[in-house]
């Protein structure tokens, strides 16, 4: 195969006395003045963020660490309970999970959004764009991503402490308010509550900061790190997953013990 | 098997209009009020930081986000060049090198120092301390951790400004002093430069914050996920996988490419 | 969450003195009865293959063991570089690559196929379904899948060979026929050499033995797995890992190194 | 840092009509004429096996590959109900769990094996050996590996199994011995029934195959891949985990719902 392209990388560089990161000196701009929040937002952005987007980004952040036991913190005490002696392959498994299924929705949201409305800045009639939206994606059988929770009803508590933050810091603009109205449109046609949940406020907010759709599913993988590594913690103080295991394995498998085909 | 136990997790519950995460209400209490750092701390302590825990806990933090071109930041872009749909494998992929090698050098100088120096209060002579410490490694041929650097020479950067914030917030103690001490005593013995790099500062940082050396490696797995978003973000943008591919195979397999067997 | 539904298992089941696999006893009817790729026949169908489904299915596999140095077997080296107690996480770092780009073509392969031709039995004018598969795919400017190699040109020399051990064993029939006709078509509308690769081979065959393209992918898995050991093993004794990274790290922040931004 | 190695893989090659593995022609040599356990064996010894050796290598494998509901087939399940449009990281989130739980036990026996008994044609009084080798575990406090079942007592139908197999193949030596004599041993030693477990079996008889320890882990991955293949494929059709997730939610955070901390 051919070969020749010149290998190129902006992020980082190390000298005998200097460690260079997106163009900030590691030491003298970085350790002890930043959080590592905001290095995140300097990871997917290329700069440090300024005190109103540290504040919304954190947040953004901080709603996504924690979901208690869910199927990929299960994974993740799964993984510890074989390799206790490899913590980050059983944070590993953990994320793997974070596919189509729940983290995809946040991208999903922020993709809905920003092709419904590329130009923030263009003078649009929202309530007419949100009935668009609404009825193209029924006509096409798919899923409006980010409305409708199965616990936190009617109301999911999150998107109104989110939205409120985005206020207060400057970010509360016209995808927010379209994102409000294909709620609505959603509800109205449906018939039934589809308020937005915590992806879909995830996915508007990400859209006022200028975030590409594609940095939604990095803001979930962030987080979620930080809040398996305390999952895999707990499991090693206060084991959950051998239990598991021998009660899965007892039920699944009653129906069939003893078992054998008739030998032929 | 025998099973029975019940099963308990103290992290995270959900009624339907609120999230209880480690006894703090999340969307009154987190959102919008602490940092990802913050929340870091959270989940490997079981409590919020307060000012200066927080400004030591996400220096070292940050400290270990972003490395350039490494081995794991390399086995995350290979990932995405054949799974480009899956960013979390991605990131998987490349928290699964954070082993024994390089992440692992600061469990180890944490679980050196506190196996030293079980309670910090005790009166020892540290001296003495660090002496049977690099005695004991020597004779047991082991490699004395959180020692020595191949780039950052003679010194580490990152060292001299963790251990300035750790005065600055009152972090300056005993697992400091010792580990100073050791690296003397190991230049002394070993005739060689071998000041403290930034796994040991960050080791004996943990020792003084009152971490358990269980936690160390979750604190690189933290950090490292952030910033391999960035690199699989960067990747998507500027690809070096496949080009590092092509010239990888082209020499790798030169000598042997076209030669087989005899045929028996 | 609401929940109550019975766990279900069919795959295996353990007494004090017995194992049952998918209804085989393990000890009396697989160990040492069969071999490892007809457990993977078992493991995908059900039950055991026949002589000629496993000689055809046993030659899938093997065709997808190999392939040298490709970005999953270096995400697996670098892997092994970081954690080399953890071979295990190394290979699971290599299989995390098998996506969209590269396996994902033997699934599409066997999903256009399926899709064109849902049942084998019907009389169909195979030549005409060809037209249109290639008709459709352009109009949608999707790739056909399975078809052209950047090396094995002009043609892949696995896919006759695969091709003739479908004739050997009876799995010769309409899909290989229709992936022929796609190929000749695409050749003639886009006047480019498109023959089938093993990828289009393996989808093809794979309908042939009525296995679901959902399948297919799980073949690649498989397979890969095998091969990743293989390379773990290398590395371990005859590493390339460490000298890719240095290079990789030079060249691409050559260009960065030193460069910070102005202070502000 | 510098470089300057030469890059190596004896592994694989392809030129436009040729593909080589390990110096045998892959559709020539391997394609329709050997079975995927057949090619375990080349990736992990370099050749590919005689008759005999076939027969053992695969028997192994197969005693690996399937053990129903166990952690990593868990982790595999929860994984796919969160990213089921990547099989590939679900059986690679089962495979991560391979640790020093469950898989190293294999490879622990053959090191304890290979240890007592370097040169398998040595001479040697194998019942003091077994005496010396109980006697030194116990003094070290370390567990005997490949002993003792929780499930399959007083023995385990899987070695009987094996070592048949390995009476008929001639692969029946000093280290099978050698094994026997420490179960015997430490039955005497330790006053309970300490049977040959499947993994002792096997990590007997790759010491009998001249393969050495570090291979043994490579058999349960390459062996374990085949069937979390087969899981994930049946949690696609008849899935299990998002009913043990919401049991385990449920359960596990009942004795803190809706508990918060005092606001200070």
């Amino acid at each position: 195969m051919k070969s020749g392209k010149k290998l190129r990388s902006d992020i980082a560089w190390s000298t005998s006395d200097r460690i260079g990161v997106l163009g900030y000196d590691l030491c003298r701009d970085l350790i002890g003045k930043v959080s590592l929040g905001d290095m995140g937002f300097l990871e997917v952005t290329g700069r440090l963020p300024d005190a109103r987007e540290s504040k919304m980004f954190n947040a953004l952040l901080v709603t996504l660490v924690e979901h208690g036991i869910v199927p990929s913190t299960l994974a993740a005490r799964m993984t510890h309970a074989g390799a206790p002696e490899a913590m980050q392959a059983a944070v590993a498994a953990g994320l793997l999970g974070l596919g189509s299924v729940f983290v995809g929705s946040t991208e999903n949201a922020a993709r809905m959004l920003k092709d419904a409305l590329p130009d923030p800045g263009n003078k649009t009639d929202l309530r007419a764009l949100a009935e668009k939206v609404v009825d193209d994606y029924r006509a096409d059988r798919r899923i409006l991503p980010g409305l409708g929770h199965p616990i936190h009803k009617p109301v999911d508590p999150r998107t109104g402490r989110l939205f409120n933050i985005a206020r207060a810091t400057g970010f509360n603009g016209p995808y927010i308010d379209l994102m409000k109205r294909i709620s609505k449109r959603a509800e109205k046609v449906l018939q039934r509550p589809l308020p937005i949940n915590a992806t879909g406020a995830i996915g508007a907010i990400a859209c006022e900061m200028n975030l590409p759709w594609q940095v939604c599913r990095g803001l979930g993988v962030m987080a979620r790190a930080v809040g398996l590594v305390g999952h895999v913690l707990e499991e090693s103080r206060q084991p959950i997953a051998m239990e598991v295991w021998h009660r899965t394995e007892t039920e699944s498998s009653a129906h069939t013990r003893g078992k054998l085909r008739q030998k032929k």
